[in-house]
């Protein structure tokens, strides 16, 4: 393999490096992050970090982990920017791994508040969203021309666990026709709830996306109505994306893991006629 | 540099795949991309790509452009996939590389259909966003606990090269805190004039991000009523994501490159008080 010959950074001691791995296909680490790695004195790591990834980790470099998962015991998060600050101090090359993109509902923005705050030097390095390379894994795009010209990704709870009542779930619904939930599990049914109350219709359609971008990825295809007897029925468990709107009709077509395992992909005539009409 | 040892695929001949090479770093390149370029027989590339990515193709690898950028002359939708088609017909490897990310305003789901419909196998590598990148580098966090936990990609221009009408703003300025824009210049002052008529504070903040994630990355500070006369000052040309939330006044905090370049990062003392009542 020929690797990019771009300048990629030297860890320097006492550094702390913010990096997103992407959602757990080790394929779907960037140049950048892969580089951060093979450098790390310590590596403090996520739950949602797929344990292949720290595989690459250096001989010696000590591996942590601060797992913090909606509903078990966890790490709090100001012991886990303590514990930077501290590995920091002691002239480590400190990485703080996290699954997809540190700046995306990753908490990467305080923890990098923290560091500011104590003095410590850091850089950032974006990872793909588990919104993104799920849904690019299920075949569904995330815009679509004759669908959606705005995409609107929401947390599913908030700092506290409970469902984000700062979000205006009426505004949401009214503004964007295709929303992708991440750690939606948990409240969905009051979610859906709100989005049926501002006008979605019951039919539309929606997808559940398990295990993103790993080779257990599942994807259930079902209604914006039917979503909780859906999670219901198939047990559905975390890490899950959740994603409402037309695009997910798109799947029938665009399921390129499914066509490798032998589904048949149909595309929707009228879709191409509209396509020929406007291309 | 020890690479990940993850199963990386192999691209047959006849297949076309469509990758996202992200903004514009070659370090922001995902191991699957890399992958997908040294396999390439014909890469198509749009004008968003990096050129010095390419560099990165075998030797005998046939590269052809296939831009299209607001304003400028530019392959057709339509010619572009019939190149796809074409191609694979011939049993090439054929890889269409997009800057950013595939489905998300990068047209990706369109020109898989048109594969699916002419029977051509295909394979989707997800990107980084330059909404992603472009902001991770800028310091700017596309959430952040204290001020949204929703965020909105919208497109500036629809495919006929107008303000999006189908696009709700006011939906879109009450459901998001931060609103991330794409190819916003060409209709700045009009989406500007939709997001304050919606209720959007004028002094609230917002960045012009250009060149995202490339060492000539430039990020200009202003607010929502100034933008039009900020872009108009300094002559701001496309490629450009516009930002628009609380978020943007993080950087003074975050700025990671500049601090790289001698700026000092400041904290907001209030801020991170509320950290810790929350932590």
């Amino acid at each position: 393999m020929k690797w990019p010959k771009c300048e990629l950074p030297m860890f320097e001691p006492g550094w702390v490096w913010l990096v997103g791995t992407g959602p757990g296909d080790p394929g779907l680490l960037t140049v950048h992050a892969v580089n951060a790695i093979n450098q790390a004195d310590v590596i403090v790591f996520d739950a949602l970090v797929n344990p292949a990834i720290l595989e690459l980790a250096p001989a010696g470099c000590v591996i942590e982990y601060a797992g913090k998962r909606g509903g078990k015991p966890s790490a709090k998060q100001r012991d886990i920017t303590f514990r930077l600050i501290e590995l920091a101090r002691k002239k480590k090359r400190v990485l703080r791994l996290k699954g997809g993109d540190p700046f995306i509902f990753g908490r990467g923005g305080e923890e990098a508040l923290a560091l500011v705050e104590a003095g410590i030097r850091f850089r950032v390095v974006p990872g793909i969203s588990a919104g993104v390379g799920g849904l690019a894994y299920a075949g569904i795009p995330l815009t679509h021309r004759d669908t959606n010209q705005t995409v609107t990704f929401v947390t599913g709870h908030d700092a506290r666990g409970l469902v984000p009542n700062a979000v205006d779930w009426s505004a949401v619904a009214k503004g964007s026709p295709v929303i992708v939930m991440y750690m939606a599990l948990k409240h969905h049914e009051a979610i859906v709830s709100k989005l049926l109350a501002a006008g979605r219709r019951p039919d539309e359609p929606a997808a559940i996306i398990c295990n993103a971008t790993l080779s257990d990825q599942s994807v259930v295809e079902t209604t914006l109505a039917s979503l909780p007897l859906v999670v219901a029925e198939n047990a559905i468990q975390p890490p899950a994306i959740i994603v409402v709107g037309a695009v997910v009709e798109l799947r029938a077509a665009l399921d390129w893991i499914g066509m490798m395992n032998g589904r048949s992909l149909t595309v929707d005539t009228w879709d191409m006629c509209r396509q020929r009409e406007t291309g």
